[in-house]
C-alpha cells in the first residue's frame, strides 16, 4: 500500500502499528527512529522494521507515511526537524490522544505540499515500550481522523484505508469534538483512577499493605489505567486541558449530588444510578468493545 | 468438616460458596435458601445444594454454619425469622460488604448460645445470580472476620479454617477498621465508578453511541464496576455511609489538588503522580492480587 511509511517513536502505538502493518502487508518498507539507542537496539532485535535511525530525518527520507508516535510534548521540535526532509506530497500523520493542540502547534511548521492528517487510534494498554506491542492492538477499535476542511481528499483516504488495513473503525471529525470525546472516554477517567491511587497510597488510617491485599474490591480496576505511561498522560493533561476541565466540573457536579444521596440515605436515587450504569456496560459488550465475560476473563 | 451448612441466598457469593465447599468437602450437606422459586429452582437444576428452600428458618434447622448471602438491608428480616430455628452452639455469619453497621442490626436478635462472627470474602464479579458463581471465586482473596472480643476462640478458628479451606487469605480485625479499609478499596472505587458512567451516558456535547464507540480508552473499565450488582450496592452506600464519606472526602480533596495542577499545566506534579501509582499497581501484582498480563488479558 505504501512504498515507505517511517515510525517516529517505537513505542507501544509504534511497535503495534510496526507489526500489524508488516502482517497486513500495508508497507514494503518500515523505517524507525527513536532517540535513544538503547530503544532502537530492541526495536531491531525485535525485527519490527527495516531501517533504523537515531535522528528522525534521516528516517523520514522518501517515506510516503510518516507518523509520530512519541508523547505530544515532543512533536514540535521533532516537526521542526524533519520538515526540510520529508518527500513532496508525504503524509504526516501522528497518534497523539489529544488533537487541538497538536494542529495548531504543528500546522504552521509543516510545508504545503505535505499532506498533514492528525489521528488518533483509540487504543493501548498499560505497558509501554517497543516490546509492549502487537499486531492485533487496533481490530475493532475506533481510530479518529481530524484533517482540516481543506485537506486533500484522496490523502484522507489513503490514510483512512490505512487504519482500516490494521484493524481500526476509522471516523473522521473536527478536532475540537475529538477532544471533547477522548476527556469523557479516556482523559478524564485516567485522571480519576490516577486520583484515586494516589489517595489509597497514602493514608492515615488504612495502611499502603491493607490496600494491596484487599485491592480485588475494586481498587485494583483502577491501579491498570493509572499504571499507563507517565510521559504520555503527562503531555496529554497538559494540551487538552480546557477539555478535560469541562468534563472533570460535569463529573464533580454529579458527584456532588451522589456524595448528597449517600448521606441523606436516598436508596432509591442509588439503585436508580446503578440500574442505568448496568445496562451501559451491556451496550459496550454488544458494540464489540468489551469482552463478554465476568471480570474481564482474569479470574477462573 | 461442618456437618451441614445453611446458604441463605444464594447469588454470586452464595453459589460460589456452594461449587467450592463441595470441591473441598467442607460440608456434608448444604441446605439452600432463596425467596423467590426461580431463583431456588435455578439453584436446584445447577445442583448447588443437597436441600432447598423458600423459608430460610427451615434451612437452617440443624445447620452448623449460616451464612448470609443476601443483601444487607434483608439481614434483619431473615435474623428475625431464623433466630427461633437455629440450633444452639451454631455459627451464624455473612458475606456482607459493611461489618460495623451488621454487627450492631443483629447482635441484639441473636441468641446467647449462637456464635456469631461477621464476614467479608473479599472477591466478586460483575454478575450476579446463582449462575454466575464459580468454585475458585476466593482462591488467594482476602477474607475479614470481624468477631466481638468476647466471642468463643474455637468457633472463630472453625469458620477461619472454613474460608481457609475455600482458598482464602483469613484475617481478624474490628468491624470499624474494616468498614474504613473497604471505603477505600472498594466502596469509594465502586462509587467514582457509578458516577463516572452515570456522566457519561448523560452528556450534551458526546453522545452515549460516541462513548460506547470510543469506549475502550479507559472508559470501559469503570463499567465493569458499574455493572455490580445495583441492590447491593445501595446496601452497601446506606450501611456504610461515615467511612465512605470520609474516604470521599480524602479523594475530592486530591482531586482538587490534582485539577489544579492540570489547570496551572504543571507537567513535573502531574509526572509525579502518574510515576507513583504506575509502582501501585506492580506491588499489587506482586502480593498475587492482580493478574501480569496487559489489559488484564483481555487483549490479544
Amino acid at each position: 500500500m505504501f512504498n515507505k511509511i517511517a515510525l517516529i517513536g517505537i513505542g507501544l502505538i509504534g511497535s503495534s502499528i510496526a507489526l500489524a502493518a508488516r502482517q497486513k502487508g500495508l508497507a514494503k518498507n518500515i523505517a524507525i527512529s527513536t532517540r535513544k539507542q538503547q530503544t532502537l537496539d530492541k526495536a531491531k532485535s525485535l525485527n519490527l522494521g527495516d531501517e533504523y535511525f537515531l535522528d528522525a530525518k534521516e528516517a523520514v527520507k522518501d517515506a510516503d507515511l510518516i507518523i509520530l508516535c512519541t508523547p505530544i510534548g515532543t512533536f514540535e521540535n521533532i516537526v521542526k526537524n524533519i520538515a526540510p526532509s520529508l518527500k513532496q506530497g508525504a503524509i504526516l500523520s501522528d497518534v497523539g490522544s489529544v488533537k487541538g493542540h497538536v494542529q495548531k502547534i504543528l500546522s504552521p511548521l509543516i510545508p504545503k505540499e505535505i499532506h498533514f492528517i492528525p489521528a488518533h487510534p483509540m487504543a493501548g494498554t498499560e505497558y509501554s515500550g517497543p516490546e509492549a506491542g502487537f499486531s492485533s492492538l487496533f481490530e475493532g477499535r475506533g481510530c479518529m481522523l481530524t484533517p482540516s476542511e481543506k485537506q486533500d481528499k484522496s490523502a484522507i483516504k489513503l490514510l483512512s484505508d490505512f487504519w482500516q488495513g490494521l484493524g481500526s473503525n476509522v471516523e473522521i471529525m473536527d478536532a475540537e469534538h475529538h477532544d471533547l470525546v477522548v476527556a469523557i472516554t479516556s482523559h478524564v477517567p485516567h485522571l480519576i483512577a490516577y486520583n484515586i491511587v494516589g489517595t489509597a497510597s497514602d493514608l492515615e488510617g488504612v495502611s499502603k499493605s491493607e490496600v494491596i491485599k484487599y485491592s480485588a474490591g475494586g481498587f485494583r480496576d483502577f491501579t491498570r489505567i493509572a499504571a499507563s505511561d507517565p510521559i504520555m498522560w503527562r503531555d496529554v493533561f497538559l494540551t487538552n486541558r480546557n477539555a478535560v476541565l469541562e468534563m472533570l466540573e460535569k463529573f464533580l457536579g454529579d458527584l456532588d449530588e451522589l456524595k448528597s444521596a449517600v448521606d441523606r440515605g436516598d436508596g432509591d436515587a442509588l439503585e436508580e444510578l446503578f440500574t442505568r450504569t448496568r445496562a451501559i456496560r451491556r451496550s459496550i459488550i454488544e458494540a464489540g468493545q468489551e469482552i463478554d465475560m465476568a471480570d474481564f476473563g482474569r479470574e477462573k
